[in-house]
């Protein structure tokens, strides 16, 4: 979903782009992180989700790329860390317990992003509000909350919670720079506030998406125990590009945290980052957000 | 599980104490309402769940020993708003979305307690850091935040998202004049970050728990589906009271939320707030929370 043009647009801007890896295959993370590198001249990162069938190639090639920031997704990186750090690599794994935390932080990890389930796409159970304490409790290294936040409160909320950062998915779906397809967009602004469905659990790999046809007929069919989990995995394949290439209303799976509800607008990422900068330093200089 | 000696131990600590009605007839709770009314002379609250068999008696009767602050939980209080504001009783319902928050602004509510999904008991989709905010942009009365506020970051985070106050449970599960069994204390002081598991989702109305074997049995009932809705309900009969009076790790239903994990020890009401405020004023003046 995030490719070279929406991560270096997000460098450009102040922030730390992230390349999407996703399931795709190593040779376009190589030309994607070769494009970023003609884009900006700011550090970037790639994001490996490491169910990927490609997660394994997908890992050499960053390597050899030396990015300056890798950060993993889905699962336990800890086969790749070595390969990483020889390459001068700060890996940052997105982490959704205080266990796999402190492994990443034994590892060698720079820093860990504490997901909470409230995010978009693979999700744990535990949410920002309650992950990033904990984690934060559990290791010595910097924490980067994520999940829900989608404005400066979000922000602000975050660095009482004991965050050194934070990490911004959805919102910049809708940045000018994304290149999903424009119903993707449109179904994010549109989102209300129960928009969004978790499916997967049976299958022990839970994805947030926004509700389409798709995704609830997935949710009915987890608790259908005629449907066998082959079935169910085998239902989700292509879906993804079904939503951010073909923007199919019907069969796409539409990857969208909850915050979804709360945005409301197209901007360009500088200016996302901006707007949100701006209110949360407001908010934590005093401003009285709580007063009605 | 809050009785009148826990309530009014925390409204005398400065907090507002709140009197959990549960599944418990009207004369429990009348005879709770009396008792908390002659150990504190500060105004105290009762929490009316509304799937209760009960409902609507408790609702006449708090109506009658006219209580300071009703809230309402697990639905929509719509119907009996007028008989509470009429009692002049300032009614907080305790609301998952957006569209339930208008809806009790409409019917006269004072506020509204916006409560994330990372809750114990009856619990939503929405999480704290998504929830809040997009309530306080949706109504004009104050919000309280609860759901993962277990210490004083949790408190000045919910501030930051623009709440006017919190609402805390979990923690003062351990609080000395809690009446629970010695065993759910005991199971709350040693949960971890990963402790709770949500249960009946395929019955319309999750509910957060401490893990135990009951609560990992039912979880995994609900995806087969040789188990009917009716098996799946009449499994949880009992397990609360199991839990909370007979203490009974086995089949017992430890309600709690995630934040159970941060939890250490064992204080009492007043002790919990002086120490969650304390913090949440330093880290709202700037201490340095999140500086490693």
């Amino acid at each position: 979903m995030s490719d070279a043009v929406l991560a270096a647009a997000v460098s450009n801007a102040g922030g730390l782009g992230v390349i999407a890896a996703g399931n795709a295959p190593a040779d376009y993370v190589s030309e994607q992180v070769k494009k970023a590198k003609t884009l900006t001249d700011k550090p970037f990162g790639v994001n490996i989700m490491l169910l990927s069938p490609h997660a394994g190639a997908v890992a050499e090639a960053v390597a050899e790329e030396a990015v300056a920031v890798v950060t993993t997704g889905a699962g336990n990186p800890q086969s790749y860390m070595k390969l990483w750090t020889d390459a001068n690599i700060k890996v940052i794994p997105v982490v959704a317990s205080t266990a796999l935390a402190k492994m990443a932080q034994r590892s060698g990890a720079a820093a860990v992003v504490a997901e909470g389930g409230e995010s978009g796409g693979h999700i744990g159970e535990l949410t920002t509000m309650t992950l990033v304490p904990q984690i934060c409790d559990a290791v010595d290294i910097p924490v980067v909350a994520a999940g829900g936040i989608g404005d400066g409160r979000g922000v602000a909320a975050a660095f009482m919670l004991g965050a050194a950062g934070v990490q911004v998915g959805t919102r910049f779906l809708v940045a000018r720079e994304c290149g999903v397809h424009q119903n993707y967009k449109d179904k994010v602004l549109a989102a209300r506030d129960i928009g969004t469905i978790s499916t997967g659990k049976r299958l022990g790999h839970p994805v947030r998406s926004l509700k389409t046809p798709f995704s609830r007929d997935l949710f009915a069919k987890e608790y259908d125990s005629s449907v066998s989990n082959e079935e169910l995995e085998a239902l989700g394949v292509g879906a993804l590009k079904l939503a951010a290439v073909d923007g199919d209303m019907e069969k796409g799976c539409f990857l969208a945290g909850q915050i979804a509800g709360m945005i409301q607008k197209e901007q360009t990422a500088g200016d996302i980052i901006e707007d949100m900068m701006r209110e949360a330093e407001a908010i934590l200089k005093g401003a009285p957000v709580w007063v009605k």
